[in-house]
């Protein structure tokens, strides 16, 4: 029900149902294109191709996918609290979703030269800086929605900041695996892997469950 | 109507509504990337080439694309019936979906490989074991949502519960259908069919109407 | 506000609300996905392959377009003035939807034999038994919820009604065209062009807007 | 609550709900198509095809994202406005819709043409084409809403105002760098780049932000 007051204040601020809606779209499209480029490469049987191409599935679409999963959930837990978004925000939105759609371009190019480690040491540096840049943009969008009181006022902001808790680890993490990865591309895989479980694991929950079962 | 007492446990559970919107984009994608991968082989007239194409189209496309409608069928009942979503349920439903975004992937190994038996017992196989694991997150998905009693309190669990009948008889029938997929893929790809068509038919629904008709 | 009374029904009719968000996102792809397929051929300057193309975009392209969007309207229509959905609904429109996504293949198939008159009497017979398909799975629908009085109560039907006025003229000028294709496939191509411009151009509307202005 | 004046109305206008959810499904499935044709050229190694390629993600793939970025952002500017769309209205946004869905084919044409000078030339002017062909849709969408009265009558069309206001810079812009990519194709590119910039950036808001700070 708006009143005369609301109005003039709606009007500047924009709807943020249609930004969540367009950004499901996307996340979920970059998600889904990531299987569009899984293939096999030739030489051997059926079985020896699966096991050959194994590490594109396991490591570079599952890491993509998990990425991409704990940046659509980072960004739920955003907006759910946003009273209302103003169009910098938006264009800010805009942004993380390029690079987020850009990261289906990294894993195929990573997934293409599998096994051919002068290109990998090329591509997986291209990955690590992607990855980061996705939890950069995401950081700086709820940087700037607190910095811009755009969050509901009943909101002490309290689960937004644990949400925001693992920021600093995770790009220490990705800082380091892509420096690690310009010798060792394997070993930065390995890495990014490991932060994406960390990243998109509720340890507090996963504890709760666990000791109340025991 | 959000009441004080209301608000605190409101944020700690989290609004279900995008992650609808996020599963319902990617169970979209996902059924339409199917299509995206279907192709003619070179010998032959083009009357040819769709005849040898047909089974990939019948068998492949439309197994997939039933159990993908399944998937979606039963995914729409759980979270229609839910009260909350906690953040482990959320990453619960990003497993599922990380399964049924990966089905277009053997979808099109099997068509791509039509009448070659040797390749095909083991994409078979591949295949069988995604259709299966789809089923089975749908069904913890289920679990885990009835054992944290995310449900709304007015919801008996009757009709989730009917929802959940066909699990066992699906379960059972993939696990001989993969194991017979081992040595006659092409039966293995009938029974596959069939459970499909069996996990989507309402059968009371349709008897109901049939009987009524009379 | 749901009472005692209104609950078992709410129970055993389905939420509307996830099957048009999940038909929206596969009608939307399935647009998508048409224009993915556009591709040039080499022999020839970029203006000569250009020109080359184009009756691909034309016809194919824009006709395919066109038709989902159609489908989508009436998709839209129907849904709109539904109080419910049953079961065998949401089914039936996942058939709808199966045939929906199926359309860009034949699309493909055409513009990839541009100018091959022998496969394109073949491709043509495919794509416009596909768009016939895509039509009729809309009718039955609508014909399904108007049996099983799955309207709201206080719509009479009217709006719907002509909604599906063309459904007729629609389907025999495709059964005409089909046939002409077996012999002439460009002059069926612009028969469905005919057709799907005919379907979607809201006549009476335009009359209106036309009539009012001079 | 429709009272019986109202139903009437209702039934003649449309819903914009579906019309919304599916527009942002097309946006952004277009906006992901975008990166699905990105592509490394063979010769070289991997850091100089990246080298090689880096002009097509910089021009074509973020200037393509952003005019589909810019688009949708004046559709959620004009739906939010409206109070109703009526069957006309429905049918534009299908047009616009199709010329948003064509932009990745231009796009990709573009960045497989790359530093093939003659080819360029053409493809440079298709590609301006389309992005004025997004700019004209999106306001005769705007005009037409405001010709028949679509909007909520307490909007006074302030905004929306703002909204349009870039729109004569915008089109002068891009007749005058269509017209000079005849002959310069790079520099049109350039061009293109500065006017997605300019129609994205909110300069208002930006300054506000700037002054405040300092």
């Amino acid at each position: 029900m708006p009143t005369d007051g609301d109005t003039p204040r709606r009007r500047r601020s924009l709807d943020k149902g249609r930004m969540e809606a367009f950004s499901d779209g996307v996340f979920g499209f970059a998600a889904t294109l990531l299987v569009a480029n899984l293939a096999l490469r030739p030489p051997g049987t059926a079985l020896q191709q699966l096991f050959h191409a194994w590490p594109s599935y396991v490591a570079y679409y599952i890491i993509s996918f998990l990425t991409i999963g704990a940046a659509w959930l980072a960004h739920t837990a955003l907006t759910d609290r946003l009273a209302q978004a103003d169009p910098i925000f938006l264009r800010l939105n805009l942004l993380l979703l390029l690079v987020v759609v850009f990261l289906p371009f990294p894993t195929r190019l990573l997934a293409d030269t599998l096994h051919q480690t002068s290109s990998q040491r090329v591509f997986v540096t291209l990955y690590g800086l992607t990855l980061l840049a996705i939890r950069l943009m995401g950081a700086a969008l709820a940087a700037y929605a607190r910095r811009e009181h755009l969050y509901s006022p009943h909101e002490d902001g309290g689960d937004l900041h644990s949400d925001q808790r693992k920021l600093l680890p995770v790009v220490i993490g990705y800082v380091i695996a892509i420096l690690i990865g310009l010798a060792l591309p394997e070993l930065a895989v390995a890495l990014y892997f490991g932060i994406a479980v960390y990243a998109i694991v509720p340890f507090r929950e996963v504890a709760r469950l666990l000791f109340r079962r025991s």
